[in-house]
């Protein structure tokens, strides 16, 4: 297959951009041909409007019309065969078996959507039959529009192009728009290939996908400001979602910016955890502080604990071990530009101290950051915001507190995360439960003597919190509920059964739950 | 009772402004006594600081706990007696008979949400056991933090004080700081009054609720502004409405706005339903036009036909009754100068005929306008964005279309809206489908040879609709999903039992309905 290095609009290439810009292997520093091409302004107009007209069809299709396309994607998918994974992990450095599990929880996104369509409950049809003084009422969801996605860098096929805001849009019965990440645009390309193919095997409107390049801010800007857009989904730094955010914001008719944007994920650690394990804490942190090279946006970046000689062995310990793992590949140059100024930042602060590492590797040959640990007070915290910046990298911070007390003023004064985390003993547990509560708040999600990295998809997953994680914390952008950000509830009065959409008539055609005058049921009226 | 013209700030009286304002009677344009104290940026600071640490307090409260406040607060407002009637009438000329149908309205809110808080499914427990490399997961909806609540003018109980957003904030388990609509300063103080008894006789934290007067814009955007504030609802216009949005989203940490800003309700009639029953819906139409002197939300100030002898007919009868009907009383001089402003504005554009009203009524002793009809093209409408203006009173704008395609076009270019109508006949359905589907885009809810005033609080309905008509269409004011605005997701990762919520809890102590590894039950794991 010969890459192109061209946008994909509504079933055609374009290039009609004069700025350009490699793909470039991260262990290599190396770039590859061919050059991509940046969109244009008219290009961004032209995958719109083509959105626009192709929602205009999408909008009366079945749910098991979308359920068939979702389910061609993830064959598609899969018919790019070995050229994907090689592509993404040359541009990425992710490495095979990592890429390869991550294509199968892409494929298996695009299923479980498939099937949730084909249940037809996701809808959530409600009706109240007419009554005397009262009109019939029946309302379900449907989709807002055409969606702008804006791809992640760490995430190449689950967060991407073909991830999981792209899965859950066009599951709503969204057309969408993709930005590329420029961290990996051939890659980008091979899934623009693949939707295309699939938005013609099932006979969908050319505007239902368009991919779009760009390696600066210029796309993402015409995107979010065309009035043709009506959501967007967005996964990266705070930088960068705040900026869609703003811009949306801004809007003459403002839109709803779903961002994800990654966050400090803090952990409490107890002295009774420490008494009893630990070692396997240690090795745990490390772990998953370090895996993927700590490019996730569940990274434990922030562990807090009490003032004593065990939290001193503890913190020792993961040093030294943080010391002796070796340095990962980062993802690309801005990340690790962005690293080192992140990490910079925090080092001008007087009360931080470096333990291990803080640096760029010197004269590295691939793209890396030292593993670096880092420690300061509770109170240097409380008295400094810019100390919860997220170190995107395999880089942690220190946190000990004078005493209980201090521990609690502290978690009262972190920002909103992804994550939460509390090891702890079972003979702790009557003075855990409000620390927990407080813990709570801070995030969507609380783990409890686990480590943060890894999201099960399933369906009690939340994955999102408070700002600033996230743009919308009562929203998730893993798992099933994911697709409600691109739908909406529309009632209908009074309209006579053959105008109302299937899954409101009389008949339940289509046999699917319904809540009909307070009551779930599968039953015709 | 003696009204003391301070706000109430959890629980006591504060008028630290020196800047005030009156209650106006709009029948008589007559100021009445006490001096209402516009709240100081350090009111408002206390209101927020005392809701901050009731959150804290109130966000371990069990569902029933709540429901026995909410209960309280409709006894405590049915309490206020007749009082409330009277000086609810002397504010906004609504009538007794319309407050009396509004002030029970109110009550049962409460009672709605207290009942389904004890019922105790809305919590939507969600739980995935564990399984092999599968941790066990569990989210239910939390409170998000305290709500700043901004009451309408026009519905001075069920959207102000006491409103649907108070009850369901309140019902998420938020503290509420609610700024009072400056038009009714006297009835918002009642309800400030029975708020605090309740919150006295149930044990709850006195931040709570807080109410803050003020005729001006600092109030609202200091409380906006302020970082303990997690989320707004707002009922009011597309200006007012905007203004919190931006200042939401220009805060360091944006929060959600839950704004409802009103439209212009699009109203369809095809040739065959004018054929078939011109007098009846003229008369509908003027009533809806004319009921509440216009000030509804959902009015229906845009009248779309094609052009046809009948049409012309029919446009002249409507304008007879309009014209027949008497100038009823507008809320307050607000209102009064808002809708002349808009309408002076929509005249201002030469494509538009006034065909009777289009003026203040000369020397009137009481706020008001004459009832208004105005004529324009579908072209006109399509040119100029500014004529889907909402004029907030007894005005409609009959939009004239050439042919079926030109009405197509106009639909296809209206804003969003709470609702759109057609009124058509059996003998259509074939043809209208289509049509149907485009008014379906553009509101919340769609009527079916009905008038969109009256919004039957059922499980089914939708009060919301694409911006301008709201700043989130995937919400909803009215109903019980309104609660939903106010809280979001949290999960927990392998948390004991003993730790998690009683929700949450293996038994299933509460016996409420859960999602366990994807089975609706009440059993015990």
């Amino acid at each position: 297959m010969q890459l192109t290095g061209k946008n994909y609009i509504a079933g055609a290439t374009s290039a009609e951009g004069a700025e350009t810009f490699f793909s470039v292997d991260p262990r290599s520093k190396q770039t590859a041909e061919p050059a991509f091409h940046n969109a244009t302004n008219a290009e961004v107009d032209r995958a719109v409007e083509a959105a626009v007209p192709a929602f205009q069809e999408m909008r009366n299709y079945s749910s098991s019309r979308i359920a068939d396309f979702l389910d061609e994607v993830a064959a598609q998918i899969e018919g790019i065969g070995g050229i994907l994974l090689d592509t993404a992990d040359r541009e990425t450095g992710l490495g095979l078996p990592r890429l390869t599990g991550e294509r199968a929880r892409t494929t298996g996104q695009f299923r479980a959507f498939a099937a949730l369509l084909r249940d037809g409950a996701y809808l959530r049809p409600i009706i109240n039959s007419e009554e005397p003084g009262q009109p019939s009422i029946r309302q379900m969801q449907f989709p807002v529009g055409p969606v702008a996605i804006f791809a992640a860098s760490n995430f190449p096929f689950a967060f991407a192009v073909a991830g999981g805001d792209t899965a859950s849009a066009l599951a709503a019965g969204c057309p969408v728009v993709v930005k590329a990440h420029p961290g990996h645009p051939a890659t980008s390309e091979l899934f623009a290939r693949a939707f295309g193919a699939a938005v013609e095997r099932q006979g969908f409107p050319a505007g239902t996908f368009s991919m779009l390049q760009g390696n600066g801010h210029d796309v993402g800007q015409w995107l979010v400001a065309h009035e043709g857009i009506e959501a967007v989904g967005f996964t990266g730094s705070l930088r960068g979602g705040r900026a869609i955010y703003d811009a949306a914001a801004r809007r003459p008719r403002p839109i709803p910016v779903y961002a994800e944007m990654g966050s400090v994920n803090p952990v409490v650690i107890t002295q009774g955890a420490l008494a009893s394990r630990a070692d396997d804490i240690a090795d745990g942190l490390v772990g998953s502080i370090t895996m993927g090279t700590g490019q996730f946006c569940t990274n434990p970046g922030f562990i807090l604990l009490q003032e004593s000689a065990a939290s001193q062995d503890f913190i020792a310990a993961v040093t030294a071990k943080m010391q002796a793992a070796p340095a990962g590949v980062l993802l690309n140059e801005a990340i690790a530009v962005g690293l080192e100024s992140a990490v910079e930042q925090t080092k001008a602060n007087p009360e931080i101290s470096i333990l291990t590492g803080g640096e760029a590797v010197a004269e590295s040959d691939y793209f890396c950051f030292s593993n670096t640990v880092m420690q300061t007070t509770a109170s240097a915290i409380r008295a400094d915001d810019r100390l919860q910046v997220e170190h995107f990298g395999p880089v942690t911070l220190f946190v000990v507190c004078d005493d209980a007390d201090d521990l609690r003023a502290t978690v009262d004064a972190l920002e909103g995360n992804l994550t939460s985390t509390i090891h702890a003993e079972a003979e702790e547990l009557d003075d855990i439960g409000d620390l927990l509560h407080q813990l709570r708040e801070k995030a969507g999600r609380v783990i409890w003597n686990g480590f943060p990295t890894g999201v099960a998809v399933v369906q009690a997953m939340q994955h999102g919190g408070p700002y600033p994680a996230t743009t919308a914390p009562g929203t998730t952008s893993v798992g099933m509920n994911a697709i409600y950000r691109f739908m909406r509830p529309i009632a209908f009065q009074n309209v006579p059964d053959p105008l109302l959409p299937d899954p409101l008539k009389d008949g339940n055609p289509l046999g699917i739950m319904r809540l009909v005058d307070g009551v779930n049921t599968v039953e015709a009226l």
